[in-house]
């Protein structure tokens, strides 16, 4: 095998048996189960165990993330922002300048108290989200409105001591990126905090495949210190939401806080008005459960670490040599061919392994099938000889069902277009299903009746407004306000009842259980 | 003035006046202020104050940090390295594990004690570094022969509590990467920590501009834990040591310590053989003290973030406009060039800004220079009538000296080789330097004479082999021992005499002050 395909196998695989199916469960018998299953047996990440709530993040599971860097970072430097690098740790007394803001971070801190062999005088927190550091630097950066916009992304990990966590989705260190910008006027943060959003869902969509609803949280489910949250949604194939990225407008909360001023082109001192907006390694757990299956992972071309494996077949000595040899001028032609859009301002060449390994074919096919790759090559002398290859996409689909023999200079001069099609393939299945699964309920009756026991789906429903009726849905059924859509998102808005009190209502809001 | 050089300005310039020279010391008359000034003026980065030790990456640092990742990164992956994630926290414990290891990092630890409103049972320290938590996983990883090499790379941030620091050069925390391999024979790992060295090496030089002494440490010198500890060192201006990368044998210490055990192929167990190495955002530090100048920054074009800029020139509003609708046109075609190596396997545009403020053009060079753009264009109304511009390069050198006038389409065509030439003659001047200030010293006169009061050089010298010695002579004049170079990379070995102690030597060792 070649270089790329180790130290991914191992005790894992091992201990587990060769390759019973058994190693996976299936969605229908427990789908928390199945998850925890394909992230293990996919190589993703493991649970650090050693460090509460932690996880590490396996090759397999870095390289989807580092794919799904590469796309953002770009998207965020054609939009004029840059990256920068502030501390890990955030003087305590940072965290409770801002009112709401303590009290959404302040029980899940990490302290540090000592440090170089002494007692520090003031502690220093872990960082849970950087808006109480970076507006204190904004406040020394920024003077005048020539300053302005400024307009700064950070790549970071970051700590929040949860109580529950589920590798991916909800984990004490995570990493993430954090937009941080401040304004001249609170229209031009408004089109900031919108022009992330529609980064973050065109991103989702057209890399990750995974269909999102747009909208606005409720006051109950905005972030701790902003004005508004926007947010993009993914259903899950449980039914369930999961918040995939958020872009929140602060207003000049943080301003006030850390006293970030500047003074306008009229000679005033005014506050700045500020945006924050973020996505994490959840998303890796979201592509996860979206276009997997029983067998394990299925991956978009766009974010796979692994896009073709060619399986040499042989029965003996003399054929191995001969199809080792074709299987890595094949790999030659492949690695050479980039699937980035012409206008893409990095490369994605495609990434091909050749499985060397001592095992039967059938155990191989399992192990890369559990892997999500896209595309399978099984190269034995007989195509030699015929010029041609064998291939299996993961999925039936647009681009190719069952296994095809193809000449091999087609499938060379085809593999570009072919991978696209399975990228936009993984992302209508997506969308059919999330759009087959949303329902509109109007009667609490059928409410608690979709949304009994551990079901779930998107639903649209009316609601009164208030806080206390969003607080009694979540209370006896779990269901919480996955946003307010924005206009296109979601039904018209419309006069309505809420389907809990009764009360008037205008417009639906999405509803669901959620990661 | 563009996005891209946005939020670079600011509050600073201001204080200092418009564009004093005086805002940046000479090397002659402040070495260290000098230094310091450089970084602050061409906005790399600053002290962050309320954490102590620790800086803030400001965006135009960031971008030469996040160039110098996609190409070591591409090498590490080159040579069969997967990148993947552990934890921040480790647990206390685990430092403690291997002797030496705990011996060097103790008094630096960062201390968390408390997370999500309780005190923790075991305490965790922010990382120093992974040895101990990534040969815990490696210990459930490895099972087999067939398992190894397992060749694992991290980006990551770390904390070390210095009580001394230094922008770039020593902070608390710092961005770097660090590999981690198992290899089933010593002879095998002791080849990877020497592949690593020369990636390094190669990289620093290739890249950075940044030429190299490739050695061995000394025993007092060597990684807290390792076997043996390989090099590079750097000359900086004031003829001090950096040491800009490590590569360490870690032998069987680690594995020992955590149990990282493997079956053989005969099928007995073993400990693995392990290696770890280096680099970090250190390497800015020492690209800004190799090739700057006392008017700023100089950077080499391949980890410059900008490459060019247009400084438009003109009277009026009507000159004004065709004036930037030129320089607009010239900054489209300069942007589509790219100046990668064609067998590149990432994208390197060139990077254009167009300076629209409204201040003088003197005023503008000035501040470009400080930030060390490669290249600058003036473009007026004169040169749209003769289709010129007019070029300047940060130095003068052999891709062009002054100002020079030339056709437009003969300026974008040759741009790509106009660059590589530039990257080429700043390791050049920098390898000359280095070369001129290398002296070899046979007396501890001279040894003193030369290294008096502040004064440093690369000195080669005979040194009896003793940590007596080598300690002595550190106490007395503050000269280390930066390493005994690999074959090659210094005077051929030869009998001598101890400069210090007048015993016998058999090779000349590198010695200099040291950042």
């Amino acid at each position: 095998m070649s270089k790329q395909g180790k130290g991914k196998q191992g005790k894992q695989g091992k201990a587990k048996g060769k390759q019973g199916k058994q190693t996976i469960a299936t969605r229908a018998a427990d789908y928390p189960q199945w998850y925890q299953d394909v992230v293990r047996e996919s190589g993703l990440a493991e649970p650090a165990k050693v460090v509460k709530g932690c996880m590490v993040i396996k090759p397999h599971g870095y390289a989807i993330w580092e794919k799904i860097q590469r796309d953002l970072d770009a998207r965020f430097k054609a939009t004029g922002h840059q990256n920068a690098y502030f501390p890990v740790l955030v003087p305590q007394s940072f965290i409770t300048k801002e009112a709401e803001h303590v009290e959404g971070f302040a029980p899940e801190l990490a302290v540090v108290t000592h440090a170089g062999g002494e007692k520090l005088e003031e502690p220093y927190v872990v960082r849970p989200t950087s808006e109480t550091i970076i507006g204190h630097f904004f406040a020394k950066w920024i003077e005048s409105h020539r300053d302005l916009p400024l307009l700064i992304n950070q790549w970071a990990n970051v700590m929040r001591w949860e109580k529950r966590t589920r590798l991916f989705l909800r984990t004490t260190e995570f990493l993430w990126q954090e937009g941080h910008t401040a304004h001249s006027s609170h229209e031009e943060a408004k089109q900031e905090v919108r022009r992330m959003l529609d980064i973050y869902g065109d991103f989702a969509e057209e890399i990750l495949g995974v269909p999102v609803v747009r909208g606005v949280k409720t006051e109950s489910e905005k972030f701790a210190g902003a004005l508004q949250s926007l947010c993009i949604e993914a259903m899950m194939q449980d039914g369930k939401a999961l918040q995939a990225g958020t872009s929140h407008d602060l207003g000049q909360n943080f301003g006030k806080a850390f006293d970030v001023k500047y003074q306008t082109a009229e000679g005033e001192m005014e506050y700045v008005w500020q945006t924050s907006w973020g996505v994490s390694t959840r998303l890796i757990g979201g592509l996860v459960m979206t276009h997997s299956d029983d067998n394990g992972l299925v991956l978009p071309p766009r974010v796979a670490p692994i896009h073709v494996v060619i399986v040499p077949i042989f029965r003996n000595d003399e054929q191995r040599e001969r199809v080792l040899e074709a299987a890595k001028s094949l790999r030659t032609q492949l690695q050479a061919i980039d699937i980035a859009p012409s206008d893409c301002r990095y490369r994605d060449f495609l990434e091909v392994v050749i499985d060397e390994r001592d095992m039967r074919p059938g155990a191989k096919y399992f192990y890369w099938e559990q892997r999500g790759v896209p595309l399978r090559v099984e190269l034995g002398p007989r195509d030699l000889e015929k010029g041609q290859v064998c291939i299996k996409m993961r999925v039936d689909s647009a681009a190719g069902e069952g296994k095809q023999f193809l000449a091999q200079d087609e499938f060379v001069a085809g593999i570009r277009e072919r991978m696209l099609l399975f990228q936009n393939e993984l992302l209508a299945r997506a969308r059919t299903r999330m759009q087959e699964q949303t329902v509109t309920i109007d009667t609490w009756d059928e409410f608690l009746k979709v949304f009994a026991g551990e079901q779930s789906t998107f639903a649209w429903c009316h609601w009164d407004g208030t806080a206390e009726t969003e607080a009694a849905i979540k209370a006896q059924t779990k269901v919480t306000i996955r946003c307010v859509p924005l206009p296109g998102q979601g039904p018209e808005p419309e006069e309505g009842k809420c389907v809990f009190s009764g009360k008037p209502s205008r417009q639906r809001v999405l509803m669901a259980k959620a990661y």
